[in-house]
């Protein structure tokens, strides 16, 4: 039966029946496609452990109506069989009043550890850790951590690591269990775990320690405080999340949109249109500006109406040039290819592609503009206007994020609009005063 | 000592020394700033198995030379004690007669292994795979399986999955190392493992791969062909790779920038704007064309020099409007959260965006001209000009990737270009128009 048919059947009993052989994953994806009774009447079937799942994946827009339908009681029992870092991702984004009903009727031990997490912010290390991993005494032989290990294996998110602490909590050592099968079984734990483990610190920015996972190819990485004692692991899987949400962030800032708790085909067309506007009128008084410019100019483009012909393209060459380098820098800070030690080399060669690129669209523009409108002067104004400005934006824009990078913000938000405003004018001022001077 | 005291240390027996002690993702990361010279004495010092990970996790650009200076014998050595993939996407990126010498040196069994990666483009699933995973016969019981993992285990690249495999090749199941160490010893592997096992095909682009990843939450996945015989698998490091390099190749591609080879800092500032140039002057053609349509209506422009002040305003927020739809679209394709289901609505929900946007703009547009310049019709003209064109601009960005999607090409690069030259035309041409025929 197509998975379509099996979220669409009535009978509860076969609709069960047929739940128990489909992912998880797969009936989150195509549960959007349903209507509201029957996503609870699927949640329902699923039973509390396969819920749980379910519910984790679907898009967060999705989730508050089904919380309000399920009703508190079952929830309670699909977040008790949630991992705990799952379970407070979705408890974090409910009001106080609800998420702490819902805390107190889950299990004391399950509502602790989710507690625990609620205290970190969200994009942090311990706002993306479980506390669903298994240490070990460092005194403990190879075989006794097999066994544990298999004891403990149903109820952690990972068994491929395993970590040695001290009487005081603290993380000495860590162990993979492809090096803890290949040991020998009367080993202790701390003669063969290896001492100096990469760690998290609990309060690291997620993306650093999405850097730190993708750098040393792990399966998970330890998360400790001020201490070194050992709070959590974030798992790679959380780490894919991160990079998705992550870039998705990065792309959805540079076009001027706000990314925050975007849903592309959820979310209201007002809601949507909210998260623009303010960039987009914002951006239209940049343009005003330049116009402004343009304004007090008038005489000269009363003279030769001609160089109206070419504002467009000179508002939207340096755009492009800034955009380019601005793109350029943004991501390489963010894969940290362009990272402190490389910075001033990475704005030194950034200016030099400017005067390249400028001079060359410059000589094209002058050439073209030449041949279009027959004027040789006219011709070198515009050249000369965009070749300079085409330089200044691409400068700029390697150099502006990398400014706004050192004072600590975020340089894919706050870079573009400004830059873009600042090229309208600037773009203007150097093509009329040139014009004024020249023709 | 610091690593960058390591890795300058001239001493040969005191280099070997304090970099058995680092970790080569660490050494990688400093490398570069060191001389060629000091970067083949860390490479020879480290010995093949470190220096097959140190050079893996290096920038693509920097190891053609380090290829040179090592010498193709002491190269092979290296290329032996790397894992399969990886030396498939260096050889993968060596002139011919190159590689078939490297190849011809390698150890036979290796140099069969990465002849056969070679086979698949380095954007599929067989490019990215590697051969060096565990599969058993299904007949085997639990306890013959981990005997064998303990003996396979440090031959190949993951352990946590085991896959089974008939007497044809063909996969039948898998089971991951925690569901066999919790599994009973004398049970047979086929009554075990799961027998509907996700796969990716050997063809498959790595975004599919990707995405199926992180769907299911998987460390690893296997990678099949047209019969179903198990032919690799692909381990979630290297999804990190591909997430990564998707997302950095989206982001230039929205910017205008040619992603192919980019790196930042390495790459001489020639090919960096030879990479630029083409869309910049492309673009520039666009603004070219749309100042002809100025230029069409250059007798309406002198009866009102005003018209000029908002051409600026008037050409920017449109091509803002379209960044903005096209930005979701194309990541919302990217991450799956927009698919095929979905485009239709998506599209439709864009357009009543594109709406609300363009008359909100529009309206701000409308009272600031008035306000500024004093005059109703001309408040008008410019009102109702950028509305029409915010709106259709929106539209436009979101269902122009999603026909370049629907016709199998890449919506990221094809799609910017061309709606910011279509937009630059339109609005020049319904903003005069609307001039010449109120004003």
């Amino acid at each position: 039966m197509a998975i379509k048919d099996c979220i669409n059947q009535l009978n509860e009993t076969k609709l069960r029946h047929c739940l128990a052989d489909l992912h998880p994953a797969d009936v989150a994806e195509v549960l959007p496609e349903v209507s509201l009774a029957q996503r609870v009447r699927v949640l329902r079937a699923a039973g509390p452990e396969r819920a749980a799942l379910i519910l984790y994946e679907l898009d967060r827009d999705m989730v508050p109506p089904l919380l309000e339908a399920l009703g508190p009681i079952r929830l309670a029992k699909v977040l008790n069989a949630m991992s705990d870092d799952d379970a407070a991702d979705i408890l974090g984004e409910l009001p106080e009043s609800q998420k702490d009903q819902l805390l107190s009727l889950m299990e004391e031990a399950e509502a602790a550890d989710v507690r625990e997490l609620l205290k970190y912010g969200k994009d942090t290390a311990g706002g993306i850790m479980t506390t669903e991993y298994v240490s070990l005494k460092e005194d403990m032989t190879v075989a006794e951590a097999l066994a544990s290990l298999r004891k403990l294996g149903p109820e952690v998110e990972t068994i491929y690591y395993v970590y040695a602490i001290n009487e005081h909590a603290q993380l000495t050592g860590a162990i993979s269990l492809r090096e803890l099968i290949l040991a020998p079984p009367e080993a202790r734990i701390k003669q063969v775990a290896n001492r100096r483990v990469i760690t998290a610190h609990v309060w690291d920015d997620q993306e650093k320690v999405a850097k730190l996972v993708a750098k040393y190819d792990f399966i998970a990485i330890p998360v400790v405080n001020d201490e070194n004692q050992l709070l959590g692991i974030v798992t790679v899987d959380d780490i894919l999340d991160v990079l998705e949400e992550e870039a998705t962030e990065d792309i959805l800032k540079l076009a001027n949109v706000d990314a925050e708790g975007q849903d592309f085909v959820e979310s209201s067309p007002w809601q949507r249109a909210i998260r623009r506007l303010p960039w987009l009128i914002g951006l239209l008084f940049g343009g005003l500006i330049a116009g402004n410019v343009i304004k007090e100019f008038s005489g000269t483009l009363e003279k030769v109406t001609a160089l109206a012909f070419f504002i467009t393209a000179m508002a939207g060459g340096p755009g492009n040039a800034a955009t380019q380098s601005l793109a350029l820098v943004v991501r390489g800070l963010a894969t940290g290819e362009v990272d402190q030690r490389r910075l001033l080399k990475a704005v030194g060669k950034e200016a030099q592609v400017g005067i390249i690129v400028g001079l060359v669209s410059g000589s094209v523009l002058a050439l073209v503009a030449y041949l279009w409108q027959g004027t040789t002067s006219l011709g070198l104004v515009v050249g000369l206007a965009l070749a300079i400005n085409i330089t200044i934006a691409t400068i700029l824009g390697s150099f502006f994020p990398v400014i706004i990078h050192r004072l600590g913000a975020d340089p894919a938000v706050a870079s573009g609009p400004f830059i873009s405003t600042l090229m309208d004018v600037t773009s203007m001022f150097i093509y009329f005063s040139l014009a004024a001077w020249l023709l």
